[in-house]
């Protein structure tokens, strides 16, 4: 007889996995749980709260090699608010979870602070509580409580069939930096290792927009969550997908395509959202690019390059690359 | 010249800890932020928001030696829904953050969620969302979304001169365990793998009380936190201290005295309280014990034991012990 032992690293992606482990809650209270950038809870008539969550761990999300304490506190505090954003609304308070190694310098300690206040005093979000404790690994986690007007709440399954489907800046940055620090190459890295989220415009895109969320993943995989959750296919066209300057410069040095890690790098925090096309031009101003065209279900998830449609693939999985 | 490299150890403890890193922040929906057992924010006019989050790492606050993941995923749960139950709320959803060594079995990971449901099955605060990745250290971070009623609210700082203080159970039993457990024996420790929280009964007490806490920390931690939060002094009796049968026993097993567990030892998640000497009949049907009282500040926090005061030591510090 044969025993065999499932790893989670067979479980196959870490959508399938949150699923398994999550029972489905019946509330009232509870608009939006599991599968969303952020948790939806009634709150008031006119607002609704968010709540989101996210883990890092050193030496899987970040290393003190190559980020500086700030710069670790920085991404920790914008991964987290851009999921805030996703959703059209605005950050509140942040509660902080981090366990210290015995022999961290309180220097570094204050970095990594400097850095998770200086995010916080940009885009909203007061750090006001948390927990610290002993860790053998630097470990942060981070929730974020936020409001959102329900007219304004953008899910990932609001998309609509004929909904263009836009991105608020260029792709590909972050993953074309993070290439060149596995070659020891510091220039051109900032936007992986400091990047900024779209809290900026976020809450001005939202009352136009159907479906919204933001670049973690990379924007296939993204594309993909939106088409699955709003049960629609969808088009992206190749050449329409804006590339960041530090993807195209780090694809020339590493002599890669930045296209790929446009669409399956991830960590850029831009946000991918669709639009009627009637209201186009009600978010023109804010610099977003048109890339693609929600379709229906039966027409799958295509990528079109050169002409040809191929399926939309790419995208980091926490448990499957 | 000589440079001084502080370590995070020479903070000396959590609290300062705390304060160090966390801004104060001014905002009308915030009642309480860092410094009680969770924060507290405005939600309508009759219900308060509580938030509490823990982080708990493999070989730092449980192990798998020890163990089940049953046990893990029960007491993680449990150490958060006892700070909800010490500001005299009830728990509403959970958010789970787990980072999983790649290798980990399937088996133990659901293991450990069903732990963690089983406690939020028997204490509510229903799972409804989280975040899962990947850790070389598998570490899991709970936010508990708690609600209360303004007038229920029992805040650390509330306690006021002439208040008895008690508690709702005998304690010492989980550090006995831990002690037992280093010595490789297993019977009499299950109060430190699979401890319960007093979530059925804090919302009884909650509008009789002033101030209450969890006993995490050890009881001479929390009564040092209300005096030190409420601007008081306080008497506890030494002979008044229920002990915990299980830390009875642990203490002839091994010679040890099991006072310094129950005062020192923590992890217990019974409740320490303070209430007026004439509402005690209304929550003395809960089992509680009186076990001494609040002093005006100028009489300092002390011990009293066979007719002598000495100054209430003992208590678990994350970063000094």
């Amino acid at each position: 007889m044969k025993v065999i032992i499932m790893k989670i690293s067979d479980l196959g992606g870490e959508f399938s996995l949150i699923d398994r482990l999550v029972k489905k809650v019946e509330s009232d209270l509870l608009i939006e749980g599991i599968g969303d950038d952020a948790a939806v809870i009634r709150w008031t008539d006119d607002q609704h709260l968010l709540v989101t969550t996210d883990m890092l761990l050193d030496g899987d999300h970040f290393n003190t090699e190559w980020y500086t304490p700030y710069q670790i506190g920085w991404k920790s505090m914008v991964a987290n608010l851009s999921d805030i954003a996703a959703m059209g609304g605005e950050p509140m308070f942040s509660f902080v979870s981090i366990a210290i190694p015995d022999d961290m310098e309180v220097e570094f300690l204050d970095g990594l602070y400097e850095g998770m206040q200086a995010a916080t005093d940009r885009y909203g979000g007061a750090i006001v509580g948390g927990d610290t404790t002993h860790g053998k690994v630097l470990s942060i986690n981070i929730a974020v409580l936020g409001i959102v007007a329900p007219e304004h709440l953008c899910r990932r399954g609001d998309a609509e069939v004929g909904d263009l489907i836009c991105v608020t800046g260029p792709l590909g940055g972050s993953w074309g930096g993070l290439e060149l620090l596995f070659k020891d190459i510091r220039e051109g890295t900032t936007k992986h290792l400091e990047p900024d989220c779209r809290l900026d415009i976020s809450s001005k895109l939202a009352p136009h927009v159907n479906a919204m969320i933001d670049v973690s993943d990379g924007l296939a995989s993204e594309v993909r969550h939106i088409c699955h959750m709003s049960g629609t296919g969808a088009v992206v066209h190749h050449e329409k997908v804006p590339l960041h300057p530090d993807a195209i410069s780090a694809g020339k040095r590493l002599n890669k395509d930045p296209y790929r890690w446009a669409l399956g790098g991830g960590e850029d925090f831009e946000l991918v959202f669709t639009i009627p096309p009637g209201l186009l031009s009600k978010v023109e101003g804010f610099g977003v690019i048109v890339i693609g065209e929600i379709l229906p279900k039966n027409e799958g998830i295509q990528l079109m390059k050169d002409g040809e449609s191929t399926v939309l693939s790419g995208g980091y999985d926490h448990f499957s690359e």
